[in-house]
């Protein structure tokens, strides 16, 4: 029996599975979740040690556990990392969501929770195959190391910290991971370009406590109005972000690869109907995908102050907050643009606030080069997988471990995507396609088999 | 006995009752509250009769129930209408409470909880005043009307739907109500103007849900950076209202009243101490008194959108909100000014966004005459009650009532202010101070008696 006809053969019980992992709740970002997030790290160290791994290790950090696992090391056979994270984005707002977030639920063909695709599903799919490689040829064709981080979605250190400690016990010919979205439903892609992530947090501080609006309104700072100015300045007419210097390491894109992002079967039309707003906008001369791809932005997140229930409450309020990333591109250096976003925003605020500026989390943007060998491979598995062309493609979103691994090893980073561009990943009713749980499954285990062979 | 002596012999008790009305979370503005709201409006109601109203009525409305009392109408008598609200503001942010909102708690001479200062406290003085007077003389030396509603912290309307449809009923020579501050501590006040209010929320929709900013960041519209972009624009660099025909109806403030604010006995260093804000700022060419007494203007209540949780969620969120109120002064039109704001956040917001504007209330601004004799008669009453020069002083507040009642029944209105500009009405940590409530019972008691002689 093949691996493939292994994975055919065992569809419903690799399902039911990823639906048990789906219904922990490991949202990384709150405390109260801790016990989920240690009960995943456990499930799925269990489930490695199911799929041959020989040695498998939870890892102790000092946030959230880490998971890392490796086969018995046959020497002269290649070795790939795997790379996957358990933990998810908060599930917020709840009732915007069609079935509750942690009850998989199949409708239409797909997979709804928050991490099927985003990574649980993603990462499951990649553990599956190397159990039905392990059950079919009882050995694996290659050695694999697998890390699977509990901080991804809140952008934590304790993976570098792993990372740096084992150097030399990691060291592979090439990372693999599954964490992004193919073009389109029916294009498997490969994604060679990441953008890189700055997390901020601003909180500006006016009156010692709230104040009623009638009573001291028009003659007192409002920290609402005041941090609204100072976000209104952070971008110029043309939607380019106005901070002094931003653009200013930024790697132009070559006009081959403009060439060949154009070229691409991504329908505009799709995107526009995917997002859903009267219209669309962004930076003047570039292309949708390239503004998304290859530039750099700056977006707000979150902003909260004063009275947000019900009906009225005449408040000016003695704080507003407001939670801001910038996606980053080769060759922006994150610490510089943090340090530039902060002083255009504390330059803004007049005297009569005071500004706290919080950079929560870095990260550096990533580019590969998609004509490696070992990407080549994983075109052809993708090929072979869903039967369909596959693509080479960038990312607006950000997996810093990809570009910390390549920094630190110097090998490639193979990112074989399974999510849609319309999977709601980080947001209400997210899914996977159980077309693309299964057909990476297979396309997984045939990358697999390809590597194994020099 | 004379009422003065009535009231310095019952002032355990009056402070006790006060307490229990204090415990009472009667929060107007939310649905979970509305057996508080009733059982406040039956508890106030009882009290009246326990004054010496000769009917008391528990008066149903659309929304809140409304008190409405009588005492025996003697002929030959001058009548006064009693005006107050036995609702509150919602006590948010509970942690930063000393002592909790609806847990009466005395300190240095103050009386802690939410609605002490705005209204119970002062509502209820005139209650224990009247029944001091008929205590002690065995009736009211003039004839009495009470309205007391439990929609004034939301602006609703049933109080003008019972004003329109007791015309008649309610018939009075003056109206009289505490829902004011004095000028300073130490410093009694009559209060002859106050500024209208409108207030307005705003909804910024932009993608049709919330969206990964990674995968589509730098392409779509952000509901939060597009509503603060148009938020900057209602204020310009001088922090007048940027809304075009905003300031053309304001009625300029007389050389003569400007000199008398200027007279006062008010000290900005005060004021600045209980802002706390590391600097004031507001309109130019105008005093901080005169920017919130004489002027106009546009204040953030609220905002929120995105993700407010603990460290980072990588969104765009869907919608972006915000709460607006503006104060107005004579002679604004409150729908005229409701449309001009409107018009000027529509014509802000580029193609990508819809927009949701509601006018939730609205209120037109109200100035008296001082020199009236009731007013000279409140001013006297002032001085004796608390043995200091009384002031007559405009506000920032507004109290929708003040003027419906002068466009309705062409009678003076007279505001006794017994709270303080430090007392945290809408905010946590609110008061009124025990001297206030024993000195405003007894300034009521004399005021009424005073009255009561033509």
């Amino acid at each position: 029996m093949s691996a493939i006809e292994y994975i055919e053969s065992h569809q419903e019980e690799y399902l039911e599975e990823l639906k048990e992992f789906l219904r922990i709740p490991s949202v990384s970002t709150k405390n109260e979740h801790k016990p989920d997030i240690e009960h995943a790290a456990w499930w799925i160290a269990a489930k490695l040690r199911g799929a041959g791994m020989e040695k498998v290790e939870v890892v102790p950090t000092r946030l959230h556990p880490l998971v890392y696992a490796e086969s018995a090391q046959m020497s002269g056979r290649p070795t790939l990392l795997l790379y996957g994270h358990y933990d998810v984005q908060p599930p917020e707002p709840l009732d915007l969501w069609t079935s509750p977030p942690f009850e998989p639920t199949i409708r239409d063909g797909n997979l709804y929770a928050r991490g099927s695709a985003d990574d649980k599903g993603q990462l499951y799919l990649h553990v599956k195959a190397l159990e039905a490689l392990h059950k079919a040829a009882g050995q694996l064709p290659l050695n694999v190391k697998v890390i699977i981080e509990g901080e991804e979605e809140i952008g934590g250190g304790s993976l570098w910290e792993f990372l740096v400690e084992n150097r030399l016990r990691l060291k592979a010919d090439a990372l693999v991971l599954s964490d992004t979205s193919m073009l389109a439903r029916g294009v498997p892609s490969i994604t060679y370009g990441l953008r890189g992530l700055n997390y901020y947090q601003v909180e500006v501080a006016g009156p010692s406590q709230d104040l009623h609006s009638g009573v001291f309104g028009g003659a007192v700072p409002n920290p609402i109005t005041i941090l609204a100015q100072a976000i209104a300045k952070l971008h110029d007419a043309r939607s380019r972000v106005s901070v002094p210097g931003f653009y200013e390491a930024v790697q132009k894109i070559s006009p081959s690869e403009r060439e060949a992002i154009k070229r691409l079967p991504w329908k505009e039309q799709e995107f526009r109907k995917t997002v859903g707003s009267p219209d669309l906008c962004g930076e003047e001369g570039f292309s949708t995908l390239e503004r998304i791809w290859c530039r750099p932005t700056l977006e707000l997140n979150g902003i909260w102050g004063g009275y947000t229930g019900d009906g009225a409450k005449t408040v000016i309020p003695s704080k507003a907050y407001a939670k801001i990333s910038t996606r980053l591109v080769p060759n922006q250096d994150p610490e510089k643009i943090a340090r530039l976003v902060e002083g255009r925003i504390r330059r803004s605020l007049p005297k009569s606030v005071s500004c706290e500026f919080k950079l929560l989390s870095t990260g550096r943007p990533w580019v590969g080069d998609c004509r490696h060998p070992i990407l080549q491979k994983g075109s052809c598995a993708l090929e072979k997988g869903f039967g369909k062309k596959a693509v080479f493609i960038r990312e607006g979103g950000s997996i810093p471990l990809v570009e910390q691994i390549d920094r630190m090893f110097k090998i490639p980073c193979v990112l074989l995507g399974f999510g849609l561009p319309d999977e709601n990943a980080h947001a209400p009713n997210e899914f996977i396609s159980l077309d693309n749980y299964f057909g990476g499954m297979k396309s997984a285990a045939l990358f697999y088999q390809d590597v194994a062979v020099r």
